[in-house]
């Protein structure tokens, strides 16, 4: 028996326990953070699974892994076919999965439950109504638990029976917070609270909403600077901060005045009881309290918005930071244009170069997410997962696909370039041509107010589409100041509805994937600004990094493109050119230099 | 006082016998359709107005008339603004704008019902809360009704207190119905019952899902050959069809055979009390019938998709109705080429001109829905209803828009051409060929079978919106066949998440309207078909129809776009010549001959 089947064993003697057919465990915590601390990781516990997004549910009889498209590759490689069923959630959902297998078991007589349920008389949607399905509250929202509960009879689990078994689980470090200054929020915390506060009290338990709201970061979750809290925002604007006391120095205390108490986070459920009415988010707060709110009245996150549409004062910031993470992310690549094929240079490497070029500014705070790095085969796998099993040598002709992003004070970046090592194929140059006609499609856009992401996804896919191909991820996603680098509610993907607004930072990243050949991604990060016409909007650059033009066929490439093309690679010259060394701005001369058809 | 105040004065009466604050009323009747025969004719009576969408809402202070953009100039000519207000309803929605006026009636010291309600204590959201609102629950879906309860006290009225005080009401003749023949249907009606009986009674309440489901049509509706029913499908496949049994003949009866019953449709709510537990579609079920369900499983109207995915020989039907239709209105299109700019010829003309030639066949049944023919400044109101007091006369060069549409016993039409009388101006070549390009690109589209009409809608906008300029309608609308002109599920607009399958029909009717100038729209009507990339589909358009190639400035076309042109004119041609005068036939050959660079 393998550790994960042993582990299996474990969990499905609490199911027996608590008299339920399964239990469902999604990739989170009770922050709703989606990059976790190794004790959070309990999906990696349980089945080996290292993707920051996925499921695994777990029934009598069965158990199943659930991952996106991102961690295809990944996921054959992680977890073990004999132990796990690996299973798309965009095809089959975790809780429809547990239906049918439980719904199959209890037909067949050597099923562990046949003893105990007569299945004969039962019809198949009799059966499903009536899966007992387990579930840890602080993992889901209150909007997800009401899903469920229309498919299947959910119990919300007091302790989370994984943590039960995990003897050895890591002690998480204490990180303090600090303060977002308002020189960057161009705000203060105070007038953020007076304009938001509302006829009742609001229950906040996003992460990055309440660090917005207070100015503050933290470091409580990798890849963001983010302070494990819930918040009460009361109606004379003043808020209680529920988290570990622990986390908040004096200065920290200091800036956030006498408006904002700050109980320890156990405290939480009390307070909520107290409260006669609230307004909550239904599609973040955490099913678990749910027992203790009297009434409520479900409203979006009231930051999610105002957060999302940052100010001029953010602009400027965002601006700032990208010039510094481009210069990095350019040097990179002038450096990436000199390797040799001769197999000295591995994907590590190249991560960690593109490191060591962020490090050499002071203000540079880490990764945004882990580095994306994918030579040849790999770059067809949408998130490579870099590790040394796997690592791979520049050795031969080939594309290499670089995704990455960097933390500081002033701005979150995220970045991906795809850059061909020796000569590209023709039909590598086609399809990197079709991407790019898509990513400049979408950069060079003008768009009603009224459009949504969804509708402005199309953009960048017709392309492809017209020769029956596409991609496997959404166009885009919004992006943070200083904190979650898939922020919500915007983004440019057939999910959502939200429109876009000014002030909106997002990404724009159409790619390809040739499975066991090469991948291709173009990322740029952008902000939506009113056009010229009245009631148009349109995207503008911040990200600031040449795009191989040598992998471009520009028969297939209109003027209108080309210009785009041109005039963005004179503004990425422009930006950087006087922090380089003299070779160093020869090579980007050359890299941005106009493409003529 | 007006008529319309009178009536207003009446309404108002009611409101206050019954204790409410305002009257909603939906363009709409008891059986969902959206043509109304007079006696359904409400709004109209109401108000004057006679587009076929919107709503009428009345407060005890205030009264306005719902449109939508297509209606814009015909409701100012048609409302009268001292007693109506006009309100875009894409704007603002009937129960908000209630809401509000109530709201501010009630602040208002001399408001009707200040001295009824104190208003000092209480705050805009619970006055808000407090609104009561009647409406008549035949012309309301259960989903309406729920949606408006979240936001105000709606009150079912036992009947529509305009049916009370409209003394001169016409009285509908009765219509018999008749079979639709399997010829065309592909499948026998209890084919169709027995794929679509579930596990409990399912209550069918659109009219062509219930003439789609037993192959009958009927003659009850305006433009849409419906029987004014609904019916009940049991598990066995069997079915009750409550209607007036004075429109079913002997013929219809012996075709729907002995598992079809049919009772006057006044048994309807006692034969759905008898029912403990049914399957409805909240959508489109009347609010009405929702004192009489004990209890029921929502689920989309079971006929919806089967309805709307068109088989093999309900496809080959429908391009046999086609080619007919395409071929009549192709002689109108030759006959308008000799208009002469003198004033003899008016929009009611060429309007009667078009209707003679789609009738010199035997099998043309009526429109589809009225005929729109604007000239000129007319041609930029998207929805012209023509009538002897705005007719116009061509008596200069403009264009001339045309949307109109044929009903066959083997497919519905739905065509718009716009043509220039007279030389067009350089302003009018380059939108034309910017909405033309729009019409390329969605009828050319290769796109994944994941692409919802949301997704797709923006191919057709993407080149206007480049300039700054939109269109305010969707892209296109799904077709029945020998039913409802615009059918759903399916669609091509901001609005349509329903994903696209083969054997759709669908519109694709992009436009650009420049008010008080010139308006265009180029429509046909397209199949959806498996393409030969696996996962992807494509269009493959049904109408045969020339489209007018002096208005498309060529230097904005590209090679693939004039290549798509040439190829559809050369169809056009083909199928059309042989069946004209060698007169119309060398026209025709002007009119498709191709387009080069």
């Amino acid at each position: 028996m393998t550790d994960y089947a042993k582990t299996l064993a474990n969990l499905r003697k609490t199911l027996m326990d608590k008299g339920v057919d399964a239990f469902i465990l999604p990739y989170r915590n009770r922050f709703q953070a989606h990059f976790l601390r190794p004790h959070d990781e309990r999906i990696r516990f349980v089945s080996g699974f290292e993707g920051s997004a996925g499921y695994v549910a777990v029934t009598l009889d069965d158990a199943a892994v659930f991952y996106d498209q991102r961690y295809a590759i990944a996921v054959e490689k992680q977890v073990d076919g004999l132990v796990f069923e690996r299973v798309d959630y965009h095809e089959t959902m975790p809780l429809d999965w547990v239906i049918e297998k439980v719904s199959a078991a209890n037909k067949r007589p050597t099923g562990r439950r046949a003893l105990a349920r007569p299945a004969a008389a039962e019809s198949d949607s009799e059966l499903a109504r009536g899966t007992k399905v387990a579930v840890d509250g602080w993992l889901h929202s209150i909007r997800d638990v009401q899903k469920m509960r229309s498919k299947a009879a959910i119990t919300l689990l007091p302790e989370n029976p994984v943590d039960a078994i995990w003897t050895d689980r890591p002690v998480p470090e204490v990180t303090p917070a600090h303060i977002h200054p308002v020189e960057i929020a161009g705000q203060t915390s105070a007038e953020k609270r007076n304009r938001l506060a509302g006829d009742r009290p609001i229950l906040i338990t996003a992460m990055d909403s309440i660090g917005w709201l207070l100015n503050i970061r933290g470091g409580d979750t990798p890849y963001m600077p983010a302070l494990e809290a819930t918040a009460i925002l009361y109606p004379d604007a003043s808020l209680t901060l529920f988290c570990d006391p622990g986390k908040v120095t004096d200065t920290v205390r200091a800036h956030l005045g006498e408006d904002v108490t700050i109980p320890p986070f156990s405290k939480l459920e009390e307070a909520i009881a107290t409260l006669p009415n609230i307004q909550l988010d239904e599609t973040s707060c955490p099913a678990a309290l749910e027992p203790y709110i009297k009434q409520y009245k479900h409203a979006p996150d009231p930051c999610l918005l105002p957060k999302a549409c940052k100010n001029e004062t953010e602009q400027a910031a965002i601006r700032n930071a990208h010039e510094r993470d481009g210069l990095a992310l350019t040097r990179f690549l002038i450096w990436l244009s000199t390797i040799k094929l001769d197999g000295s240079v591995s994907e590590l490497d190249i991560s960690a170069k593109l490191d060591a070029f962020r490090a050499e500014h002071t203000d540079y705070l880490g990764h945004s997410f882990p580095n994306i790095v994918g030579f040849g085969a790999h770059s067809a796998s949408i998130h490579t997962i870099l590790n040394e099993d796997t690592n791979q040598v520049i050795d031969k002709p080939g594309m290499v696909l670089i995704d990455s992003g960097g933390q500081y004070l002033d701005g979150t970046t995220d970045v991906t370039r795809t850059i061909c090592i020796g000569d590209p194929t023709e039909e590598m140059k086609h399809h990197y041509t079709l991407v790019l006609k898509g990513h400049i499609a979408m950069s060079s856009a003008l768009f009603p107010s009224s459009a949504t992401g969804a509708q402005l996804d199309t953009l960048a896919r017709q392309f492809l589409w017209s020769e029956g191909k596409d991609y496997a991820h959404g166009t885009g996603h919004g992006v943070g100041l200083y904190g979650d680098v898939h922020e919500g509610p915007c983004g440019l993907s057939p999910r959502v509805q939200e429109k876009l607004k000014p002030g909106m930072l997002l990404s724009i990243e159409p790619g390809y994937y040739q499975t066991g050949d090469f991948g291709i991604r173009i990322e740029n990060l952008v902000l939506v600004k009113e056009s010229d016409i009245e009631g148009f909007l349109r995207f503008d650059p911040v990200t600031m990094a040449p795009i191989d033009t040598r992998l471009i066929d520009t028969s297939l490439m209109s003027a209108a493109e080309l210009e785009w093309l041109n005039t963005y690679h004179m503004a990425v010259y422009d930006t950087h050119a006087e922090q380089l060394s003299e070779m160093e701005r020869a090579v980007l001369a050359r890299m941005t230099a106009p493409v003529y058809p």
